[in-house]
């Protein structure tokens, strides 16, 4: 961490700087200039609010030189993170589709777009039992029953299962779903990421609308922290200005989060740009960023999905769709897994 | 709701539109222009999707005539509502200061802090026990021996106490909290906001990082909703690109709220800008655009602080703002409460 | 256009509504519902400033049906626009490489840049002559003498070159120039825009920084209705609250500039993200995602440039990155030009 | 500047850095510490980019110390700069309403509002004579006409004017007007700031849609080098992701400007929210951060104004908004003018 001194600061409140540091078991390098002194701290860092130093009166501002990440930091693990769920692999040379709609609303509905999904070549079956709903009066999802209903597609197809917690209070309910879908808005809900943190679940982490990569980082670190390693992330637009699209898709994360570290990164067109017509180009355009996978939603009859209609594509459109994912896969050198 | 087509709609895809409305109870009003067609849609069209209908291939774009939230929506409710909280009032003709540590720290710590605010004329004391921290490595706070020693400094200052929940597994811990917080990290975690609806404390709903005003006000209709009526709103800055400050207070939301609803609104300078020399320049701003009270970050040694000291002013500071929101109180109208 | 009335709209106010959009020469299409009033206004609204409308009383909310471009649009020139510059086309099969250093800085640098470009494989020159930047004190481009210095480059390489005009006094200066760009900051310089569109160059208009697609496509309407169609649109990535990128790459925009409009759209992946590491992964998202070409900073010497030196490559990093384009380009169906 | 270096560094890179630094006449102050190593730079660096440091191997990161503006900078000009337009003073202990039309529209309508707002108490008339639209088949103002019709309500009223250039060609028509403004647009139009910075005109420079401030005050730099200390700032709102305004009004900007530079800064409430209701709390919140002013759109008929009708206030509500204005500066302890 690097302190950096305002100009002519006040020689008194300097000390009270290095007094403070060096209670913390820091050590301090100094190095004052014509223009400014700078202080360079030394220890594990870490742990400190650099705020706390902000406050006083002779700094004039605080730099991390390390990320403040270490388990999820590619520094301290050079090599890929293959994540294994049910034998299939997300990561390194792999490439994951998971499919399925926005909420699983009957039997019918699921085991239809599973079979044909599956058919598709998808490697992975998604679909929401507990919905996170903006308005307190729209649907909240079938909970335990959607659930059930997604075991029962999976027991069909074979798929292994991806969806969404909400509260860590129904965590034995999710048993038997094979990855544990931590959404937008409870990217920073910490107390539901400490516990999963302490299972042994594959987590399937999505951006917040509005952080920062370092911040979908540090929440990463919750996780592993806690010893769990099996995380995956996925990028699914983050809210800016632009109104063309429901949020803006960050493709430069995909290279960004494959370079500070080792875990796999899937990105979700469907919730990124709620348009149907943009699966196709992004599910291209995330292939070759070099993500790991996609998740898209495919529902059997948006017009009359319960949720996110607008953004679900057709079997159809899918089994298009997936045409040239198997193309594109293969042109990168990769396998559907 | 008025759905809008497009030039030249198919036939087909319009008729399975208008049987899609119709099948939910819901009548149609339509008007064939020469450029668009446009079909109005008349009922409770609050529990709809809208980009349900969005998926089809006539439609064009879907608008809302009406807000979707409505225990909270001064058209049906003009008066404005006055929270009591151990016989302060928040609202109408009030004015309120919340005032103390980011945390609580220790005894001595809020003690000291409770004392000097109550003598500068805080209104209630703030102080977080449970702590949201980006970092699992961060002090996360004192948790239950955080509200002990916030009870303690109630039972001697008499001022009614405000601290942040972050886990409805706490709530019983908070039985004899005055005020329960929710933060701008949980503004959309809807488990909690429904059992805290479902409960009688008076919760002070914080706005998202990057929550439209909309879906700031969808949350407060889960707690209304619930039967619990004890709301106050704080603006406490969104995420913009600029990063002069640590956020953008939003001072528009203050009018903004009190126009669209009935509840008491009130602003975080200390969150909003992450700097304490802007901690009295808006609290004036807040005062003159009709806020219902601030909440101003207060410690009385903040570079010692176990988190954002930066941000935190000191009980010396305090006073003198103090002087200038009594003035500014008086010259409003409004009383101290 | 379609303008919503408030519920209980104020019969006089309506009244004074009529005879305003009649006034203008457009009928009147109304449908008066139980929840709300809507009015269609037929004609050419193309003109018409919509908030005008929105400061009468009983007005709720007005929506345009048709975009607001005409000579952009897609709907009304299905077919795309391919753009003939000296013989190389930008658009429909066609991929554009413009590569060279973000400004010209001498003779010996040009020279040497556009011969390592040309050799592999880049189709078109760029290079700053006119260099618009924020600061007064920062070096502000050779001007008149660095756009020489690109036509020696043109001589000697046969490559059309591409550089950006700040002022519209100096467009003598560019009569040999191949592209004119007009840079994010003047999207919205409406005299330079006027005039560029009476001028029979082609131009290459940047997206302002925080500019949306359709406040884009207006700037190019002002082109376009000028009588010159020669316009290439160019993504180069906008401003958003994340820092880990100087911008954030808005790959969606290509996909939506092929759908509203006939017009070529190229990425520009070395603005967008500030990172040299970022071009390779992101040309080939660019690819993928079907973008006419890209932009790409290419500078001999990087630590001695005197722009912008962190997002340009090296000749050697360009070599490595146009192998991948060519075979990436092939893959999709589409020749260099 | 300080340079921050990565972790094992490689030393010929760094060597390199040396003497890139010292080749600029800079000199250095080592520090390397045990995590990393720091390269404090002296010297003038406010003309170095310091990107083309960022290019090479060794550099982690690049940090200023200093300001990049000085002429603007309050360090280097302690007191407050008092800007005298016709006799009437804009800056410390003074209070600036300027008042009146988004644009002029003809000799009837602008002399009606102009003595309007002169009798509530405005001290400035405004009118747009030259008006930068998005689209290009809007209304784009009477341009000569229109000065010339703000001179005759000048004459006729006493009130100085502001109207708004958007080319440097068009300078001459404004040899009469009292304050020349730069719009939100042109905020990075380089060239017209230099020719405005070397002419002796009062100039009003709005802050860009999407300029950090620090940007801004690099704008109002280029003015101030060429020797014009004439400035006054203007927040107008910035783009953020909420949409129930049309802009943010970035209230924080003001106490900022104030702290860092010299320059009075006034604040324009009608373009920041579009919303005629919000220009009343928005002018108190502005007067109460410490605001030198306000810039309000006034117009006799605003439904039939033919830009942003819906901004703008009726002459009635001036006079009701003028009445709290006159209040709220005597009690700040200062003076209309």
């Amino acid at each position: 961490m690097i302190i950096i001194l305002k100009q002519n600061a006040d020689k008194e409140s300097v000390e009270k700087l290095r007094k403070n540091i060096t209670a913390r078991g820091l050590t301090i390098h100094e190095s004052i200039g014509e223009f400014a002194g700078i202080i360079g701290v030394v220890g594990d860092t870490s742990k400190i609010d650099m705020s706390t130093f902000a406050s006083l009166d002779c700094v004039n501002d605080i730099k991390r030189v390390s990320e403040p990440y270490k388990a999820a930091n590619r520094k301290f693990h050079p090599y890929d993170t293959m994540v294994n769920v049910a034998g299939r692999i997300t990561g390194e040379g792999h490439f994951t589709v998971m499919a399925g709609p926005c909420s699983v609303e009957s039997e019918e509905q699921i085991i239809e777009v599973a079979n044909r999904v599956k058919l598709a070549g998808a490697t992975m079956l998604r679909g929401g039992a507990y919905k996170p709903r903006s308005s307190p009066y729209a649907f909240q999802g079938l909970k335990g029953d959607g659930i059930d209903l997604l075991l029962k597609a999976k027991a069909i197809t074979g798929l292994p299962i991806v969806t969404e917690i909400t509260n860590i209070g129904n965590i034995d309910l999710f048993s038997d779903v094979d990855i544990i879908q931590v959404g937008a808005r409870n990217m920073q809900n910490f107390d539901l990421l400490y516990e999963l943190g302490h299972s042994d679940k594959t987590i399937l982490l999505k951006r917040g609308l509005c952080s920062t990569i370092e911040e979908w980082l540090m929440s990463v670190e919750y996780i592993l922290s806690g010893g769990n390693n099996n995380v995956i992330l996925c990028e699914r637009g983050i809210r800016t200005y632009e109104n063309a699209t429901r949020n803006t898709l960050d493709i430069s994360a995909v290279p960004i989060i494959k370079r500070l570290t080792h875990l796999p990164v899937i990105v979700d067109p469907s919730h990124a740009t709620g348009k149907t017509w943009l699966v196709d180009p992004l599910t291209k355009a995330a292939i070759s960023a070099g993500a790991d996978g996609v998740m898209i939603e495919v529902h059997n009859n948006p017009s009359c999905a319960l949720c996110d209609g607008a953004q679900s594509i057709t079997p159809d459109d899918f089994d298009s769709i997936m045409k040239e994912v198997k193309r594109r896969v293969l042109f990168e050198g990769k396998v559907l897994s």
